[in-house]
């Protein structure tokens, strides 16, 4: 994926059950094509092939496990994601908190596949942590501001700042995300002058009455 | 969903990845069709959308997780499964066991979307315990044998017909189901007889060269 | 244990750390001598040894892994309750829930031990559930109430009613308890009252200023 | 702890069950004494209190979950450990593996208590991210050897030196043991030669018919 990029994670809401996930998938397609800022959308797993199906920026899926095809009734391997049409995943994400020699395999068995990995992180701490598995992204998200309404880049810009520095003394190739209470285009500008390859955002976007009018925005100091 | 059922868990295997899950989804729906034998089918999560639209049959999710839409990065929420297509889903699968109040909230979310549940267990006393909670269907298993070359109703026949006693004491309304080692016609007769409303299963017809043929002797005595 | 029993459950509160587990569970005794009224204790699995050897009520642990003796770091078998002088074990709170089958499994092997189990559960169909398992105790409490000002038997006395219905008619003699706010001499009589067998309770006593006399006042109309 | 150090985790073997826990520590602590060696000893948290009262030598739990006191039924937290005179803890030993972000903050509640932790680990690349947060031990063990006839010293030795390089790249202050398989003195030498600061292990002296026997061999070439 180019770098700065948009990721936008459409957890589970409601504005993205069935088909919906189609639609805000094709509004962040649009909006790359028209101002040529690198997008990737995460749709909930139901829809991951469908929107795989209907748009050409990457397609993430939000969790994969670190599972084998086989008896894995009710798991998600890299096979099925590949296989969905999806480019890579998300892993780790603080409402999907991974065991750490299970988020080794994924990363591992994700390569494997030719799938790129973005992992999400708390702290500088496991930040740098999850940079010695050599994701492909790591994606830093303070838990107590997710969904709420004051970035990170205004709340805690030293996270963002500090995690990059300790990404990049573990290994400089690993692009650096921030996310949590990411809305605007000022917030996106801030987070690449800490240093970030982009935010990693949901609800600001998958809430919004007008997603497309929200996406303009974000991107206007890109 | 009539009975006696025969429910094909695909489980993650590299048979049914992508679009093939569709086409042993449409092998089902043409057994069924020409022998009017009912059936149902539990693609992985990913092709659970498209097979739902490819057959008429009933499709169910391989699990579903008790959370509302919203927040819920990675997890399979009752309305994604609804908004998919799908009629129901299993639960508390051997492979992906769940926490007690969680499966009772699971069932009762379920119920909510008129979704279907399957739950799985392993003994006559997780049978018993099961009906308390009220599903639909209780597909009884006993782990050692899923898998594996011996049919339960061979190898444990007393473990069915207990689970039936002991599920009918609490709910004379659920139906019961038997699978592990299921391979066969006679394995199928042999759980009617001993009071099943039919049977789960997977490895026998998923990694068959011929599924056609397989599910064609499963249900001749039917 | 004699019933109408009250469990004290010491949780990890701070004032039950190291050799002040001792002390309350001594107080315990007291009253339990000078009433007549039968008393249980839950220290920290840390205590468990110590209270035990200080005390002659029965003292239960908080938890249990269904795990055999072995190589199973860092969990908690019922040989090593057992071996460290505890007559049985809570299991499934609702700080800690159990997979179904892993409840079943620990039921069993508890049983196989001599010790007792108290499982919690939080509505009439998980204590139905649990029935079936067997247990001598179920304590239902409802979780938003646990550690709350206000006792279920005031909040929700048909939560303890229906708990009670619901597991005698799976086993009838599963004794009852119930949990979550309760405080008072007028909490407990209201709970048997209900039709439960004692209550289970925590922070009411344990970080009571004074847990003799509110003991005392738990047990007067008993 | 001085180092190269032996730590034997005790598990939850039939042989250490109550107070037999303390007479295994004391073998180790007499031969500490008589060759001055450094030891440290894990018992089952039900015998963590009653051995560190018995022997001078460190004593650590086998696992610490990073809660804080209070309402935490059956978990162990950091508060706990201390008071019942534990020295520190193993953490995410392959039977009992953590997620990233509880790992983290394991580590972290470890040191505000004075808590020394011994993160065990499976690969280089899992040495590396637990180095990042900067545990006082990292301790290697391939799980597919733990508990075997084989040590990871012959086994496997690159996994030794190339997870004592990762390491050290990352903080040079942080020992790393090794594991799995480790049962005679020579295999506690060439762990020393490969880089590590001493050894984990467990059956090899646990399950010893005479442990002291097997502890005097294990320093002989220290």
């Amino acid at each position: 994926m180019r770098t700065p990029v948009i990721i936008v994670n459409f957890k589970a809401y409601a504005e993205v059950e069935g088909d919906r996930s189609i639609g805000l998938a094709e509004a962040c397609q649009d909006v790359s094509d028209e101002t040529g800022v690198s997008f990737a959308v995460c749709p909930p797993i139901t829809s991951l092939s469908a929107v795989a199906k209907a748009v050409t920026i990457p397609v993430m899926a939000q969790h994969m496990d670190p599972r084998k095809p086989g008896a894995a009734t009710g798991w998600t391997t890299p096979e099925l994601i590949k296989a969905a049409g999806a480019k890579g995943t998300l892993l780790n994400h603080s409402e999907h908190r991974m065991v750490l020699a299970d988020l080794a395999l994924a990363i591992q068995m994700a390569k494997e596949k030719g799938l790129e990995c973005c992992v999400c992180t708390d702290t500088e701490a496991t930040s740098a942590a999850a940079a010695s598995l050599a994701p492909e992204f790591i994606a830093v998200e303070p838990p107590e501001l997710i969904g709420g309404d004051v970035s990170v880049t205004d709340a805690k810009p030293e996270v963002v700042s500090e995690a990059v520095a300790a990404v990049r003394r573990v290994d400089e190739d690993i692009k650096v995300l921030c996310g949590a209470g990411v809305k605007t285009g000022r917030d996106v500008a801030k987070a690449v002058e800490l240093g970030a390859s982009g935010v990693l955002l949901a609800s600001g976007v998958v809430k919004a009455k007008e997603p497309r009018k929200v996406l303009l925005d974000l991107v206007q100091f890109l």
